[in-house]
């Protein structure tokens, strides 16, 4: 059986864990392994700030919370994305305005954006689906024509690139204002439920840290710029155990070899299934991280079908993302509008199990036994 | 060195965190570990149903949510306690009450609770200072006289009661109409950081579990109820990951030997110092799960002096609660009514190191030495 996914240990997750028990005698939050990670990424990427957080739903709340979202705040975002997208805007009070996906891609349309724009649309919150880029100079100059703020849900997009129309290349998460990154079990760098905030604009790094740390100004203690600690803001418990973040390091330490693994098995997949499927389409502007392999099939009787056959081989593949403006929850608070591209891609598209320890060799056969 | 806390392997946290990547194949949240951790609170302490979280704040968050906390409710608590008990409902636009602790200990003074109530009132939160009961007859009283609700933090209360005068023993997170513990390091039983929600209010049940699964319906989906899931409420990402599960499970089957350990230490402590200074006061209806050991110094002075000393004695003790209501954050929004009491507590208990592996005699030297 090959199921959809499949954690996996690189080699030093339990001896960094034992570590961070009995060398470090830490293991709350914000401790050696937690410092090691986010210095790795803003070494490798260029985030300005980053910290590690329970989840990449917690780090979308916490941009909900330091852009000051409240009731009647518009924030924009595409239908065909996870619900954590919307639900850390909508928990402050915030009216979602949903846009369709790409025609050609499942993350949302560029040019839909901006008709959507009022005075009362505080952020675009951009995903990058299968971490695969939005087009973020067409993002960022709208949010620079309309003072809006711009937040990266770069879940899927660890180690995944902006290439603009100058050839400068930008990682993904770095270019808004704020990006978060998930950890999940089912991420390419993971720590069963993990995720991270970058902040890129500088005005929200002090107070990000507050927000972290239950409202409370600790950070500032530790590093010796104030004599006592106090609750000076709102916040959560926002900051992850020191067991994840000593997991997360053996992972990040294992990045490249994960990394290439993961590219080859796309490629695989890809020249296996080019007759059989058109291939995910990769805008020039954007780098393929290997996050996700995913086919699209013409209609939803066809992929019920296919998943079905697929699973009869021992083989799981998946569909995922229920386009949200049809939701239960916000189907009548909805405008109406109709987004047939997020509809198609919630019916037909079949995510392929993609693992470091895979033998994809199997899924493929499988597939090819389907059509 | 003694420092204040120090973290520990039982045995098998390493083994099970290693069961959960290679056997069960699954490190997010809700998996096997998660069950059996929520299984054993349910059944040995009469929880109705149990949720772990990723923190005690978020438990608390899930509280405020589960209430339906909106802007201007009130809500009553103590001001000699943790900020997260605060912040979780003020995140919800709360209104916070805040009660003085009792002259004889550092919990919430029962009688100086139902001047406060109005009928904005929608909580009373009770904190089990120390795992020592707050007075859970008295309390429930007047939440079923002006039909309130009650929300246990029992961060630091795990196995320990409340006994009331027919002799009915009940677990404290048990009474309430719901409970929030802690696992963090700090704890008797731990997995860095984590929590959980306990539910005893039937009402509440389905959509705790919804708010914990991103506003989904997937647990009543996975338990076949029904035959697709999606998005039906606000919600976060309140489960922990396996990985921390896996943690406290371990933890768990030494629950006997860590509280058999705990409670020698702690009258250790409480036999040698007697002299020096008068004890933790344990009413009648509590029993004592030595989660903490606290003196009380005299003045701030005092304090200063006394954890100065320790500390050239390679002794770590800590002090720990500002009053809230004098907090940066609060002070403008608190009613201006004195709570002397808590502000005693803030400037005059330390906390001596109390933890699984500890030598205490080396601590009692130091004390001793001290006076």
């Amino acid at each position: 059986m090959i199921p959809f996914n499949k954690p996996y240990l690189t080699s030093k997750e339990l001896i960094y864990i034992k570590q961070a028990v009995e060398e470090h005698g830490h293991i709350s939050g914000n401790g050696v392994f937690t410092k090691k990670c986010q210095s790795f990424f803003e070494q490798s990427w260029g985030f300005k700030k980053c910290l590690l957080t329970t989840s990449c739903t917690d780090a979308l709340e916490m941009c909900a919370l330091l852009l000051n979202i409240e009731p009647g705040d518009e924030v924009i975002m595409p239908s065909f994305t996870f619900v954590s997208t919307a639900i850390a805007f909508i928990r402050q009070g915030a009216v979602v305005r949903f846009v369709d996906s790409r025609t050609d891609h499942p993350g949302m349309n560029e040019h839909m954006i901006e008709e959507l724009i009022t005075p009362k649309t505080k952020a675009i919150v951009v995903v990058h689906y299968a971490g695969v880029a939005c087009d973020m100079d067409t993002i960022m100059d709208i949010a620079v024509r309309y003072n809006v703020k711009v937040v990266e849900d770069a879940a899927q997009a660890i180690d995944s690139y902006y290439i603009n129309s100058k050839g400068k290349k930008q990682a993904l998460g770095s270019i808004g204002h704020l990006g978060c990154f998930s950890f999940h079990e089912t991420k390419n760098i993971q720590c069963g439920e993990g995720g991270m905030l970058c902040i890129n604009d500088e005005q929200y790094i002090q107070r990000s840290e507050v927000l972290w740390e239950k409202g409370t100004n600790r950070a500032e203690f530790f590093r010796g710029e104030i004599h006592k600690y106090g609750w000076v803001d709102i916040g959560s418990s926002f900051l992850p155990s020191e067991i994840n973040a000593a997991f997360l390091w053996a992972q990040l330490e294992n990045l490249e070899a994960i990394q290439s693994k993961r590219k080859l098995i796309w490629e695989h997949y890809s020249e296996a299934l080019s007759q059989t499927f058109s291939l995910p389409f990769i805008p020039q502007y954007a780098t393929n991280n290997a996050h996700m392999y995913y086919v699209l099939c013409s209609t939803l009787e066809e992929r019920t079908d296919f998943i079905a056959k697929m699973k009869k081989q021992g083989v799981h593949p998946v569909f995922h993302y229920q386009s949200l403006h049809v939701s239960e929850f916000y189907k009548h608070k909805h405008d109406g509008r109709l987004l047939p591209h997020a509809d198609r891609y919630t019916d037909c598209l079949v995510r392929l199990p993609l693992f470091y320890e895979i033998d994809e060799n199997k899924v493929i056969e499988a597939v090819l036994n389907c059509y």
